[in-house]
């Protein structure tokens, strides 16, 4: 697999981009995205498990019950997420997939939409209706960045992430090897929790994929990667991920769930969402600091995530990590209050530079002595690890957080003004 | 019910308390509380639900297995949580009661252990022998303010709650009402959240009344009132609700759970446990609001206190209320994502001040027009109710909490320092 050096959604072959202004966003800044594919994709998702779900969410819910192989174009929109918003919202939704398919010549149906900002206000349909116009006459094959711009809302930086990778041959029928592609964009930065959060990702790639395999990979990819992240604990009413595929690669289509190819595929595609996710973490609102907790010495992998989840969202144990404090216990605490069974005589932790120092602090529930100097070199550091070894079985996971700051504080305690 | 209007545990007739300064908090703040009852007590519990349990909730636990009927004394220290201590924090528990026995000549089974604090070190024991001594040459029927005082640890004021009530004479042989007396004290202020917090608290009561009962009633209590209140989301390893019961107020002993005085007894009680939780609340680290959310419409009561805490714990609803600003799709969402199976089309909510002007602000899932200038004098006042009616069914509860401000986070950055 190879790693694109600048990458965007737009380096698979075959699709198209915009990000444009409409004013959505009171800053004048990008606030509507369109991606246009040239041939109909294939297109799998994975909606929030919010039973309060937005607009956009419930729409694509409908399309892509009738539609996982003719979708053409996604519009996206941050400035307002279209939820809470009621009847008039549905209608509004269903009018931007409209709007797109009259500039681009396709149906409604074709079109899935996405929407991110403040719950619960209803979005200006004139300058929606402006954006998409303008988007339409803007797009291009370097069109990307400007897309994944487009889609942020208190994110401080853009987030994409591409890699190409080669299916080997591997049947006499097979002249060669084929190049695929998967790139994506995400956005986070607050409502972040799995199951998810106002999280928006387009994940885009020319593979040739049945549509079954397509969606069994992608919740896949999300079980391992924005499953596994947390800013806040809220979950949000919009996330989506979005996967795309237009065949255009070449390769024979992957119909086998147990070929290399769909593994290889799978693979890649888990990388790209992983890197996604962690960007997303990284970026969480006030974050000063990206902390991956490691559980191991798990009964079962589930469990692993379960208490790695405990841990990352506490609110305690993040607060302490923003004052460069080695509170471990507060670890401690939250493991012990994840729902896991654990035992507390047999845990052990450690807190770590990410490639560099790592100190333990527990040992099979006893604590050792605390070097302070050392426990604060490595909690000023900007990528901290957090290790936890349950000791009661051969499973593990990591999961993927940001510290909380004053600024979490600040920029929620008036996000609608 | 007559409330006290200078409440204290030594209220209570056959108790005695004192509260001193043994130096393990670094102010030179009380922090030794010590509470001994003429006779022997009754006594009832409930701990934390954490799986990493505190050495003084293990120890009370073991005693409390051997011995409900003959408790004689709680020592209580704040400065330090014993908590992640290993095997010498167990010791050091252990030692704790028995220095207590030693000081008033009964046994070290008799005598329960609670701490609060840091998570992690060890006590300072010869400290902690220094400041029981003093505590037990300074007992007086005085002494209930200074024991609330020196249980405190980022509480910014004592919390302290009790009732005084009669129960009838309903049979012929009883020939006049007896007076009892339910007076308690508490400490929050940080990992607060039900099953339950750093939270510790002990009630004690004349009445008559057999162990069995004692628990029931206890449990009952708290289900009503600390297992509905949330401040962080985080539950300690330390929780602790002690009742204690010395039966010296002459009432024929309560032994019928479907009796008048048991449901006048149990009432009373909730009563306590739920203003002292409230106090909790309210003086949760950081806060500036007090928060109450009503849930109205629920099909069972269970799913009206889970929709309602996950409104009360989101870091989101709370850091908006904080800001006063009246970002009402944020509840929805939290109940959304609650786990209670709702229909966002049937939701309804309200903004109001506790005892104030009442603002809709959703009616049947749709939303009203915002009136921001009314909103904002709502969410400027200290006491906010917000009342979510699911209109599913017809039960109903309340929850408390409080907002989430910069001082949690400038509280919980540096806690050890």
């Amino acid at each position: 697999m190879t790693i694109l050096d600048d990458p965007s959604i737009t380096a698979v072959p075959g699709f198209r981009a915009a990000g444009v202004a409409c004013g959505l966003k009171k800053t004048g800044a990008l606030d509507m995205a369109l991606v246009v594919s040239e041939v109909p994709c294939r297109a799998a998702a994975v909606f929030t498990t919010n039973r309060v779900k937005a607009a956009p969410v419930l729409h694509d819910q409908a399309i892509l019950a009738r539609n996982r192989t003719g979708i053409r174009a996604v519009v996206a929109n941050s400035g307002g997420a279209n939820a809470c918003t009621g009847d008039q919202g549905a209608r509004d939704a269903a009018q931007m997939s409209a709007l797109v398919a009259a500039q681009l010549g396709c149906n409604p149906d074709d079109v899935l939409v996405m929407s991110t900002g403040v719950i619960g206000h209803r979005l200006d349909m004139a300058k929606v209706a402006t954006g998409i116009a303008d988007a339409a006459a803007h797009l291009s094959a370097a069109g990307g960045h400007a897309a994944a711009r487009a889609i942020m809302t208190t994110d401080t930086r853009p987030k994409e992430y591409g890699l190409t990778f080669n299916v080997e041959p591997f049947t006499p029928f097979r002249a060669g090897c084929s190049t695929l592609n998967v790139a994506g964009m995400a956005k986070g930065a607050g409502m972040i929790h799995p199951n998810m959060a106002t999280m928006l990702c387009l994940i885009i790639t020319d593979t040739a994929i049945s549509a079954d395999l397509l969606d069994s990979a992608l919740r896949y990819a999300v079980d391992r990667s924005f499953h596994r992240i947390t800013v806040d604990g809220d979950t949000s009413t919009n996330d989506t991920v979005l996967l795309l595929a237009n065949g255009r690669a070449g390769n024979p289509e992957i119909q086998d769930p147990d070929s290399p190819d769909f593994l290889e595929f799978r693979r890649a595609l888990t990388h790209v969402a992983t890197e996604l996710a962690k960007m997303v973490a990284r970026d969480g609102e006030g974050a000063t600091k990206f902390v991956a907790v490691n559980v191991k010495g798990a009964r079962a992998e589930a469990e692993a995530v379960q208490a790695g989840m405990a841990v990352a969202r506490s609110n305690l144990v993040k607060t302490a990590l923003f004052g460069r404090d080695a509170n471990w216990g507060r670890v401690l605490a939250a493991v012990g209050y994840s729902g896991v069974e654990i035992d507390p005589n047999t845990i052990s932790l450690w807190f770590g530079v990410t490639g560099g120092d790592v100190m333990q602090l527990v040992a099979s529930g006893q604590p050792l002595p605390l070097d302070e100097k050392r426990a604060l070199a490595i909690l000023s550091e900007p990528d901290i690890d957090i290790t936890v070894d349950l000791s009661l079985g051969s499973a593990e996971a990591t999961v993927w957080t940001c510290d909380f700051s004053y600024d979490y504080v600040r920029i929620n305690a008036a996000y609608r003004t």
